[in-house]
Parts: C-alpha cells; sequence; structure tokens
C-alpha cells in the first residue's frame, strides 16, 4: 500500500513559501516527520516542482492538478502518465480553486485505477461529497470553500457539515475514505476531524505559512501518533 | 541575452516520448546541438518535468503555459514565479492546444517583463498575430493548427500565412520577433520560414517523435549554421 | 403539476432548422401533439428564442442550459430568474454538449428548487448518472455521447447502459425520474427506453431534421398512448 | 446604416430591473427617446428575451454575447445565426463579466462580417484595445473593470486610459470606432467621453437601475442632441 490512514496531505498550492527549493525543503520535512512518527504524511507540490520533488523524498507525493488527456498533442496540459513518470503515486481533483466537470471527474478517476495511481477528490458539500462516492475515487475530501485558508477548521466551525458528509457518502459507498480539509492547523483539529468519521485532513496554508514547518507539522501528527 | 536569433523552440507537448527521465534526455541532446553548432535551441518540456530538467540543462527552457494568477491560494495552477523559480527564462503561450483569453495574455506579458521572463504568444491567423503584436510579447509565433502534427510545413503548404502575418505584425510593432510553426520538420522548413521573414520556427513532433533526436535536431539547425 | 410521463422532451439545440420562427412552429407542432394525445411533449428552444416561444405556447418550456449566477452584473449569461421570466418551467443541465462542474450542478439544482424550477440533468455514463442522482434534481437523462446524433438508439445499441443506469441512479436515490436519451428517433425507440425502466426521452435530430414533424413527433408519442 | 453615431448602448446583463416583460419596457423607453431626439439608442437585452423584445422594438438591438459556433448540436450556445433569425442587428464581445479566447473574438468578428451583423468588442486596457483593433471589428468598448458598476465615469476618473486608447488603437486602425464604458449615467459623462475622442458610450446599471428609464435616458442623450 502506498499511503496508511491515518493520513495527512499536505497542499503547497501555488504559494511562494513553498515554491521550488523551498518546496522540496517542506517536502523533506514531511518526510522526517513521517519516518520519527511512522504517521503517513503526503505532500502535493506546485505542479511545475513535480518531478523535482518526488525524486528525491520517500513521502508519497499528490499532483494537484490533471487533466482529461491522454499523452499526446496536448501542449500546457497534465496528463497522468506525466505525473506517474514524475514519482507521483496520485493526484488531488476538483480543489475548490480548480473544480472540474462531473463527467471529467469521472474520466479522470477511471483513469487513474488503470494506472495504479491514487485520486483524491474535494467536495464542497455533503451533497457534492455523495456525487463524488458515486465515481468510486480512492479518497473524499471535504472541503467547505468558505473557511479554506481562514485557520477556523471545519470540524469545529461546522461539524455538522463533515457529519452529513460521512452520513451521505456511506450510504452511496460504504467504504469511502473521507478526509477533512479547510481550516485546519492543529492536532487539536485532527482529532476532532478523526473523531467525526473522518480518516485524515488536507491542510495547506496551516502548514505552508508556518514559520517552523517541523513543529507544524508535528503539532497535526501528535493526537495520530499517542 | 538569455537567448539568440535565429531560434529553434521544441515544445515537448504531453508526448510520452519525452515524458519524465526521457524528456530530460531530449533537452540534454538540444543542449549537446547547441554547444556544436552554437544555434540556440530551446525546449518546451512537460509541465510537471519542468524544474526537474531545467536544473539539469544549460539551453533556455520556456514553460508550455501560465496561468493568470500570483503565488498564492491556487491549486492546479502554475504562476510565473513557480517558472521562474524552476529555472526557466519564459514561457509559451496562447497554444492552439491551449487557448488563452485576450485580456490573460495582456495581463501576463505585463507581469512576465516584470519579472524579467520572455514570452512567445502563438497565433494561429495573421489577424491574431498582429492582434498579439499589440500586446508586445517579446515572440510570436504564427502556427495555422490544421497544419500542427501534420509533417507539412507552413512555409511550403501556406507560405502566404507566414508572409501575411509578418506584413501585418510590422505594421503594429515593426521590432516584433517572430517564429514558423506547425508542421516544421526539415533544416528545409527552417530555411524557407527565415526567408519569409521570420526568426525561427517552433517545432514539436518533428524532433520529439523522431527515432533519432540527434540527427533531427541537427538536421533543423544546418541551415542557419552555415 | 407542469409535466407529467411518461415524457418526451424535444432539444432543439442550434439547429437551424428550430431557430426563430421556425423553432416557434416545432413547439406549436409538439402542443399539437400534446393536445391530441394527452401525452406530455415538452421544448427546449435555443436560448434567445426562450421567452418568444414559452409566451406562445402551452407545453412545457425547458431552458438548454443555465449558468450559475444570481440576477446582476453578468453579461451574457442565463440566470435561473431570467428562464422563469420567460416562461420556463425548468432546464436541461449538463447535456454533452454544455457540460458542467459538479458544484455548479449542485449549486443551481438547490437554486432551482428554491425558485420551483425543474431540473433535467444529463449524464454520459452510469456511474455519472449515479453522482447526479446524489444531488437530486428533477429528472436525470442518460446519454451516451457516442450516439447522440446517430440515429443509433441507446436503448437498442447499448441496453445494458441503461439498465446499468437504472440499477445506479435507484439505489442512490430510489425515487430518481430516468430518461433516455441518444438516437432516439422512433415510438419503437421510446417503447424500448420505457421497457428499460426509464419514464421518457430525450430527442433532438430525430425530430428536429425530421421533415415532418407532427408525423415524427406521433411516432414517438404512439407506443406511449396506446 | 443600422446604427448611427453618436451611440449609447444600453446593456441590460442579467438584471432583474430589465429581465423578461420589464425588459421589453425598457426597450420601449430607449425607441421613445430615440424617435424624440433622433439619437440612436441601442439595446442588449438578456440572452433569453432576445428575440421576444427585437421582434417588438424599432432600435437596434444587440445579442450581449455569443459562442463560436456554427447552427446544429451545440445545445445551450448561441450562435450568430440564432441572434439573426431573432431580429438582433449584432452583438458585443469580450464584455468583461464574459471574456472571450483572443482566437475565438477573432472567428466571431469574421463569420459576423459575412453574416452582416455588428460587433462591438470590449476591452479592459488600452493594449488590449489596440489588440482587438487589429481583429477589426465594427466598433471597440474601453472599459476598466475596476469601474463597471460604480457609478464613477472612466472619462473623469481615468480620462488617460480613455486617451491612450484612442491614440493606440487609430495606430492599428485609423478608422476605428471607439465607445467609452464603466461607470457612465450623465449626459456629462457622455460629453467627456466624445471629447475624448470616442464616438458614444456603452452604458447598463446607470440606466438599468435608475428608477425613471426615460430621464434617465433622455440625460444621457441631451448633449448630444444640442
Amino acid at each position: 500500500m502506498k499511503i496508511s490512514f491515518p493520513l495527512i496531505v499536505i497542499n503547497f498550492k501555488t504559494y511562494s513559501q513553498a515554491s521550488g527549493r523551498k518546496g522540496l525543503e517542506l517536502a523533506k520535512t514531511a518526510e522526517k516527520v513521517w519516518k520519527e512518527t511512522g504517521i503517513c504524511v503526503a505532500v502535493a507540490p506546485q505542479l511545475t516542482d513535480l518531478m523535482f520533488i518526488a525524486q528525491q523524498v520517500e513521502v508519497p507525493v499528490f499532483s494537484q492538478h490533471v487533466d482529461d488527456v491522454s499523452p499526446g498533442a496536448h501542449t500546457g496540459h497534465v496528463t497522468l502518465e506525466a505525473i506517474k513518470d514524475a514519482g507521483a503515486i496520485g493526484t488531488l481533483l476538483n480543489h475548490s480553486e480548480r473544480r472540474l466537470r462531473i463527467d471529467v471527474i469521472d474520466s479522470i478517476v477511471k483513469r487513474a485505477k488503470e494506472l495504479n495511481l491514487l485520486t483524491l477528490v474535494c467536495a464542497n458539500t455533503a451533497e457534492v461529497s455523495a456525487a463524488v462516492a458515486a465515481l468510486y475515487p480512492d479518497m473524499i475530501a471535504i472541503e467547505p470553500p468558505e473557511l479554506i485558508g481562514t485557520g477556523i477548521p471545519v470540524s469545529r466551525a461546522k461539524p455538522e457539515i463533515v457529519t452529513k458528509t460521512v452520513d451521505l457518502v456511506k450510504k452511496v459507498n460504504p467504504e469511502a475514505k473521507i478526509l477533512t480539509g479547510a481550516g485546519i492547523s492543529s492536532g487539536e483539529d485532527v482529532e476532532a476531524a478523526i473523531k467525526l468519521g473522518t480518516v485524515g485532513v488536507l491542510v495547506a496554508s496551516g502548514v505552508v505559512k508556518a514559520r517552523d514547518w517541523y513543529s507544524a507539522i508535528m503539532d497535526l501528527v501528535r493526537p495520530l501518533s499517542k
């Protein structure tokens, strides 16, 4: 298995704090925490840094996005095959900053399975999460967009969204793995996310913008490694 | 100066033949030709390979595309700052496989100048080329989409499109640097492109799909290094 | 109730045969068949003809598409409020020629309910149909895009897609109303669609391009009015 | 000639104040002012109201947008042929709320000429205006998006943008007809726009949201009819 649960996924977005060589450094820090604690910490670097970083770390690397195109004449696009060649084990899809068409998610999820790549599909509401569940991705992340980047964790501000998501998703696919996203920045948030029935978290600014990456990631991991 | 004319730009698109480590090998081959001939051969690798390749070659590296966003919360996008951090010297824009809005081209060209990055904007018609010229990018490539990937060079099939492009563009900006694209695969095509008043070529399948990259690039460069 | 089942929905697309005044004539023909047979025949005219036609016929009128924006500063968009003011009772969404993001479908379906407008969401695969079902639109149309416009009915060429769609959708929402689309042109096709567990059909070229609209629609309706 | 200069174009956007029957009433008011003053007042109603309104007024009617598709299987799109059948004489393109790709503008402008339809292309900067001029639309409207809907006229807040636009556009096409948009609401604004070298204005909220449409439009027209 390429990943294990509970799972922490760090999305670097296009933050300057984690661009290029700094992104590599952040990925190395995630690797250090994983080695010290055994908790799975995955990273999703900038698209342009993907191979550069994936070739130099042992933690699971995700792409932030892929396009629904096959290898060939598709200038400026990102294929599943390209991220696999780069060393990624899977991809985020449908992040609130990069929403996708429903048929495109279906198509990419199916092709990713054939290529043995993991898909982590984001959703903004409980209903969209349930819809996504019907496409059978490997993981679903519920992220109310209004909380993204606020530092206010969804698990505290709107726990009922997470609960409703778990309910609706499990009805469609009882085996679905759900992550909690949006506003996550502390171990307490992670603990709450797990208690609400999800199996991990998707974080971005809470880690990327922290002054001390090692402490920030360790803080997230702490309640999981008790 | 980061580039010199005549200029050959090799677009790797998302061809499997130039993905990941194979892309690095193609970029190294371009570098070899440049060192042997002194003719500037630039490469535009897959987005996900950009930093991996740019860190390991001395030839000019272009991104295939950038989005009109600044560093920050933009999951799955490509910023000008990211390609600069990756080691690229500029970017293709508005390729026929990745067309852009007119205001977006204007915005990216302006921001690229501030960041000291080069822009090479593709255009499908003489009129669009002239429109692009009014935005003052560093280079314009005229590429009739119906000839892309055919092996039939625009310089032979439709030389009047290139001539008209040069005419219309020069009226808007007499200093504009124009490249010829679409169907280019031989030194003869490059020679024709230069005779028609352009300063180089944009090639893709003609090189990427060639059995012997070194011979294919050398063949393009030959008439320029006489 | 604004519509009744079995239901025939005629999508005018942007066919010249049903543009402007000709579109009104086609809608009037649908109305005639409905009055003569009692079978519900709804029409989806071109966007620009929507109010012109909806104000002059009694059959249910659907929009072909709406955007996910509210009334206000949204030049060139179509709001739910606009189609309601125009006299439509609902809208098609996510047609294969106008696919939508998953969060956009969720948002429009929810807002349509508030405005008492019906939503008929198209889907290209059984899995996407099930995903759509989790968003609880009023109707779902399964339309394999490869059969659209071919005259080869999905109910004959790929009945297993319809059966699988009914299966997967009913698991998510047992009350869901499913229509069969793609390649429908005869009463036989409609009969097959009903037997496969769907409650009507979505047709376009099969009617719009017919020489005699009245006969074409009557032919579709015949097996339903036995 | 379908229009005359100076020209006032009223964009209804998707404002509820000008939706459906209210849109017809606004178009009728524009017609009244035109008949009383002889000044050309054109209207751009909501897409879904286009034919309904165009069939009932004599003032020039523009579409707010068209897609770059021909009549046929294009559900949910707006063709040039459809707006012509509806009775429009032309279309706005590339409004800041509905930006288009540069190749799409080129294609639509060329096809509109063949169909004898007028194009009025919006631009957000002087450079984009010059780029658009190279595509030879019938009219160009300079509208700095930051002033749209503010009631602060560009002609007062940033007259240098209008002046620069006129300069750059005339270099590309000395015959170009330029309109001033963004923040226009009074006759004084219109007067300023004319003095800066443009031939009319594009207004929206300044008229649509006015309590008394007749007074609002008359106020715009007054300095032109002296």
